[in-house]
Order: structure tokens, then sequence, then C-alpha cells
């Protein structure tokens, strides 16, 4: 547990003017390689120093020797030396005035005996010294609005709300990864590591006053000061969302933890029940948080549980009302005037009711009058919409084959029918995103294909984001945590 | 429900020698058109007959004013004429002596109180008449194996083991859409429409003693006769899993069941509880269909619940051990003997236990080293790996952004590694492949990545497939299944 000038410390760490890269190598695959080529590759536009007594030049930059002999202030080192040089690492770190640490370094607690002793001494020195400390055996951190993207993965998501905490590098690199792949933006990456220094409930301390962050990630899967934690994250989730994945939940899941991260059991029941009095929404797999991150980061807020539902196909319509319904949302009959307005639009023999099932029209308006119609009316607080984004997947298998069989249709209108998709997606896109911010209510989409272009549809200019999720538990599950979590925070 | 000789008689109007498109058309994105371009795009090898009053010639073939004017026989008539011309087209197919129409016209039952004395009347001629109708209001048949393709939409997935009947044409459309993506194998597809004489039920006793088919998914909105449904159901799964998603679960799904394909609520508890006595496997949402179909179509059997988890990072290890343990599979303590030969391969702060933490090594051959260690222990029935397969996609941002900053590194090195990483997936898939063949135990791949490749990863001249699920649960949900269905079937 640091102190609490040292997590306010971490602005300035997370915002370094200048950062050395110590044990950079010229090794393509090395940590100190990796580390490296991705601040570089990922745009960073302070001043880089590598650090290292063999080399004179890697990447095109200079190297020192060693860190005492940078030139001009140094905010922030990484560090990738072996486990035996760091102490005398950190003393140069320390002489050289820097603030901050990230150990990538690993061979510590999680080794032993021995290892606990030197993370304890590592420790020790850096409090003495004023120096912050993230990890050791920590993947690294990622800052997007400070160009910052400082991990082995050289993965970069876009800038954005939501800062992941994780305990697992490996798992919260993947789901860095992922976001980056569904476009959801990112506000702070953060490996915790060992937490020699700083844990979770640090960052969770750092993130409750940080202005770019809205919406918190964790994965967990032990806190060494289970009251202070239960605290800390259940104050800062009362202005901004916090989602919890703990890692240990069951028997098989705690003895991996054991060996994971040393986690002690501890008892997964009472972690939960307090988790839920602080009104976390812990989730039980992976890619819920990313579902969930998209959501929240994205959309306006629902005020209630009632859903409208817009699809083209019947089916899709019947299993996303039975969602709905075991996740504890509501789909209500809408009114004759609603049923009327659409029935201009729509065959005789369309639903007349909610799920609206469009019947698989190709008219290019009534997807959107039925979405405003019904967010317009006040017995209905969100929409969930099927298939209208995503059908130029299909649209280009067919127009694909029609090239191969029919030499009476010319390519130019085939092209121009594949251009019509595309551009239709996008205004309607448009649209959607206008309307939230119109009426302030969410609209989930639901594309059922596979979304090259991510989960999250920003618009230049506008407050929401469009969500496209693959299929329809995704949004019903985003939804009803929604709701969840405002029931919550107004039933406070 | 139809007489036992006509189910018979599917297995012809399945493998026709020659179809004849009724209301072919040469308008782009007409029924008429995308059913016709289709059949021919997918390679049909027999003969095609357009029938349209109006045209010469379609996609270069010579059209037929009438069905009775075609030259030669033909086994099989799609129909999409408007329902008012239904009974003369249907008269002239019983006097050309059709087996079977299936009948895309839709404006039947699902209109109202004259479109179901229409489909009355319908169904009653073709009885009469011997001829076998699918539909009408369907979306069409595929029937890999005799290369037939036969509906609006054009996706074709490749010849399989797994058949999908589906009450919802465009939901059961998007499956199969899916699985061609996710590269599982058909065996059949067809779209059962209003049912006005042949019913899941009877599609079901056709499948019972189809040689090509081992898995049957069902996709059901109501039935008509329960009892027999049941009866044929169960008799069917004891041979091949039945695993069924029913729409209408919950009360706002009911309601949007019945406006979409009229079915009555009925009792979705006593459906339930009706399905759990004949050992149905039942799904809540339509993806876990295909992800069901990828496993049990690909994998050896396990003969219990006792798993090993093999994972590159800790993390990954402990979600996924948490999952098994909540869907009721063991992840047990490992032999010493296991944990001694992969120490030769890792460092010494490996987890030495299950999940094996494979602590992120680049070594080559350890993650099938492990694999095989716990396939051959008499005290593991399934094997789940966790980002083995999957890595190339980071290898790729990482060789990317490499060639960005470092010069001094050549792009060939560049390109031996992204191909390396490539080759190694390859014949790390082969490794699985054969082990599974060897041990006859299955391993279940989890790539965390998009994995464009498809889920299934076939193997020339192998048995089983290879399986990637994207995420941990996937696989974990897959495998408690196979398990249960193990058990329903031994257990009897």
């Amino acid at each position: 547990m640091a102190e609490r000038k040292i997590v306010s410390g971490l602005e300035r760490v997370f915002n370094p003017e200048s950062v050395a890269v110590i044990g950079a190598s010229h090794t393509f695959g090395k940590w100190g390689h990796l580390i490296l080529s991705n601040i570089l590759a990922g745009g960073y536009q302070g001043k880089i120093f590598p650090v290292n007594p063999k080399e004179k030049e890697i990447c095109g930059l200079t190297v020192y020797r060693d860190t005492v002999d940078i030139p001009g202030p140094v905010d922030l080192a990484f560090v990738t030396t072996p486990a035996s040089t760091v102490l005398s690492v950190l003393a140069s770190c320390a002489e050289k005035g820097i603030k901050g640490v990230v150990m990538i370094t690993s061979g510590f607690s999680e080794t032993g005996e021995d290892g606990r002793r030197l993370e304890k001494e590592v420790a020790s020195f850096c409090l003495k010294n004023g120096l912050i400390l993230i990890g050791p055996n920590t993947m690294g951190i990622i800052h997007p609005q400070a160009g910052l993207f400082a991990t082995g993965s050289h993965t970069r998501p876009r800038e954005g709300k939501v800062a992941f905490i994780s305990q697992s590098g490996n798992l919260g690199l993947q789901l860095i990864h992922w976001a980056e792949q569904q476009g959801i933006g990112v506000s702070l990456f953060v490996g915790s590591g060992n937490e020699a220094m700083l844990t979770c409930t640090d960052y969770l301390e750092y993130l409750e006053d940080d202005p770019g962050t809205d919406i918190v990630i964790l994965y967990i899967e032990s806190v060494g000061d289970g009251r202070r934690f239960i605290e800390t994250v259940g104050r800062v989730n009362r202005v901004k969302p916090v989602i919890v994945l703990k890692g240990g939940r069951s028997e098989a899941g705690q003895a991996a933890a054991a060996s994971h991260t040393g986690s002690m059991a501890g008892n997964a029941l009472l972690f939960k029940a307090a988790c839920r009095q602080a009104g976390l929404l812990d989730v039980s797999v992976p890619s819920t948080l990313l579902d969930l991150s998209a959501g929240f980061s994205s959309l306006p807020w629902p005020a209630g549980n009632r859903v409208g539902i817009v699809t083209l196909g019947g089916g899709w319509g019947v299993v996303t009302a039975d969602q709905c319904g075991e996740k504890g949302l509501a789909v209500p009959e809408i009114p004759r005037s609603i049923v009327d307005t659409i029935s201009k639009y729509l065959p005789p023999f369309w639903s007349h009711g909610n799920p609206v099932d469009l019947v698989g029209t190709r008219d290019r308006e009534v997807p959107i009058v039925a979405v405003e119609e019904l967010l317009k009316w006040d017995g209905i607080d969100a929409v969930i919409t099927l298939g209208i984004v995503g059908r130029t997947e299909l649209v280009r298998s067919l127009v694909q084959s029609t090239r191969l069989v029919d030499p009476t249709i010319s390519p130019e209108f085939l092209d121009s029918v594949e251009a019509f998709a595309t551009g239709y997606e996008k205004r309607y896109i448009e649209s959607i995103v206008e309307l939230m911010e119109r009426y302030e209510k969410p609209v989930l989409g639901v594309s059922l294909a596979k979304t090259d272009e991510g989960t999250v549809r920003p618009v230049d200019g506008r407050r929401y984001s469009a969500v496209f999720y693959k299929t329809p538990e995704n949004a019903v599950e985003v939804l009803s945590r929604m709701v969840e979590y405002q029931r919550f925070v107004r039933g406070r």
C-alpha cells in the first residue's frame, strides 16, 4: 500500500516528458527491444533515452552507458535488465532524479523465497528514495493520451475513457488487443505485476480523480488489504462504474491463482458479497469486460429496463425477447400510434408489435423510423436493433456469385450495389448516433456479422458512438448491466 | 404430419438429378434470381430449368414457358411465384411428375385467415398428388453433398456432418453463414417455413436414417404434435446428438413467436422438462449452437469430466479453471512424473501443476509435450489449450511496427519471423489432430484471436479436426456439454 502522495505522483509518471529504457537491446524479441520499438512506433512525442553499456545506437537513437549519463531530466524509466542488477539500476535512477520506474524484470516473489526478499528490498529502496514503482514482473503500461504505448505487445488501442488495471499481464494485454480490434477507447492500461509498492487499490485511487477515465475494468486474483480495496472500489464505483473479473472464484481457479500470482484463496463468496454491496459489476468471463466497456463508454444510460426491439427477421426478434426476459428486461407492448406509423412502410403481415419485425424489408427508411418511434415513446428506455448493419457481408457474397454466373448484370451495377450497402450502413450509423443524442436513450446494435470494423463506431463531433455487437446475447447482457448499475447509483 | 413414405421420399428431393426454378427472374435481388444464381454459382451438377412465361434466357440458361414444357424429367421444383399462382403452378408440377416442391412463396398462414385457407388447399393438393412440399414461406434448402445451395443467401458452407433444421429462415441462414465462416461442415439445411406438410418432426425422422448426418441442430418455436416430436427427437438423440434452441421461452419471447410463426405459447417449462428427459442438449443463444456444432463434429468424445489445461499465460489458466469449476468440470492435480517431464523445458518458476502455465515460453516443443503428457495420463479425459494458436496475430503487429522503427533489422528476417509463426501453427495443429487420434481424447483450443481461418481446422486424411474457439468460455461450455451428452448416452 502506497501513501497518498505517491498515488498523486502517478499523474507525472503516466505523462512523462522523457523516458529511459534501461536494458534497451537491438535484439528482436528481447524485452529491451520490444518496449523501445513499441514506444517509438506508437509515436510517443517526448524524449526517449535507451540505456545499455554495450551499445551505441538502437533504432536510430543514441544509447547511454548509464542512466546518470543521460543529458537532461528523465521522468520515467522502463527497466528490463535481470533481477540481479535492479538494485544498482534503481540507485542510478534515484541519483538521476527519475520519478517513476516501470519494472518489467521478473524473477522476484513469483519465483520463491529469495525473490521475495529481493522484491522487498527493491520496494523499500524505492519508497525511501521517492521512486514510484510499477511492478516488478509487469508487462508495462499504455497511456494513449500521452502517446505512450509501453508494453511488449504491439497493440495500440485508440484513446478513450476506459481504464484497464490487470493483475495478469498476458490477460490484460489480450483484453487491450481486443479493445483495439473492437474500437474501444482506452484511457490507461496498467499491468500491476507483483505489486511490490503500488497495488490495484492505489491505481483505483488514482483513477478516481483521473478526468480521462469514466469506466474502470479490473482483473484481480488477490488483494492484500481487502478492507481498503472494498472501501476504495465502492467509492470509485459511485462515480465511475467499476467492472470486475475476479480470478480464483472456484476451487480449481483458486489453486491456479495461488501458483500464478501467489494469491491466497481468501473467501470467494465473501469477496462476491462485498462486491455486491459496493454495487460493483462483477463478470465471470473476460470477453464480457470488453462488451461492457464498449457499451458503457459509448451509449447514454437507460432510465429503466423497458426495451424496444427492431429486427429484420422474426426469429432473431424471438430469441432476443427471450434473452431480455431471462435477464430482467421488459419488452412492453407498443401503442397503436406507433404501430400505425410503422405500418405505412411495411407489408400488412408485419408483427404489429414489439419486437418490431421488419419482415426482411429492403426499405431504407423504415429501420430508422421504427427506432425513432420507439425512442420517442416514454414507455421505452432503450432499443436493440438486429441485422440492419452487418448485411453488407451478405450483400458481398451475393454480388460475388452474381458476377460469376450472370453476365447480363453489369459489373458497374454490382459495384454500385456493394457501394450502396456500405454507404447505407454509414448513414444509418450517423442517424442512430444523432437519435441517441436527441432522445438520451441507448440504441444497441446487433450486427450478426464479423464486424471487422469493430464494435464501437464513433461519428465525428458526436457525444455518443454507435455500438454493434455480433450477437443478441452480448447486447442484452450489456443493457441489463447498464440498468443494474443505474439502479444502484440512483437507489443510493 | 407427413406419412412415413413421404419422409422416405425426401432422399430423392435432397439429391435431385434436375431442378426447376419456377418464377425465375433476370432481376437482381428478386427471389427468382437469388435462388437460380445461387444454385448455379454453388456448382450444382444436375440439370437446371428456369420457368417463366415472359423470359427467353436467364444466366445463360434456356427459360421454359411452363413446367410441363421442360424436356426430360424434373425431380425438384423451387417456386417463387406469388401465392395467388401456386395452385396452378402445383398442377403443372404434378402433371410433370415432379417429386418435391420447395415453396419459397410467402403470403400464406403467416398473413391471416385467407392465407391459412390457401395453405391448407396447397397442402392437400400436394398430398393427393404425391408431391412432397417443403414450406411454404421457406428460405430454401442446402445440401452440400449434392452441390445444391438453394437459398436466397449466397452462403455456402463446406460439406460435413451437421444438419440444421430451422423454423426461422433468417435465423437459420445466419447460422449457416456463421457455419461457413467457422469452417463447420454441414450435411443439410432446411428452412421448414410454415410446415404446411412436412414438419420439424418429419425432418428429424429423415435425419435419423441419413448416413451423412451425425449431429442435428434445431431451431423451433412451436411443434404441432408435441408427443410425436418428443418421441422422435428422443429416439434420434440416442444415436445422434440433437441440439435445440427453443424460441419463445419467456413471456416476451412467446409473444414475439406468436406473431412470427403463429406459435401458441404452449408451456415452455413443460417443453423444457420433456427435452431434459429425452436428453436433448438445449441452449439459450444461437451462437452456442455453432460452438457445439464445431466441437461435436470435430472431436473425439471425452470419457469423463477431468480436464487438463495448458496455457501460455497464468491469468488465462486461472479464468479457465474457474469456468471449468462453474460448469461441473474437474481440474485435477497432476502426478509428479508429468511435472518432472514438463520441468525439463521450462524455467523453474512455472506452475508445477494443472493448469500447466507455460509462462510465456517461446520453446516450440513444450506445448505439444505438455498436451501429450496430459493425454497419456489416465487421470485426464480432455485437454484445453490457450493462446498457442492465435499468437500469429500479435506477431504480425510486432513485425509491422519493427519494420517502421528499426532499419537494422532486415525485412527478410522479419518476413521469416512471420512465416515461421504461421508455419508453426500449421505444424501444431497437425500434431494436435494426430494426438487426438492416438489417445482418443478431445483437445479444445482457445485462440484468443479473431481466427479468420475459422473455428474448425481440418487436416487432410485425419478423422478428427482441430478446433479453436476465441474464448475459454466457448471451449468450456462445449466440453461440459460433451460430457453431459456422454453421460446421458452411457447412463441409459
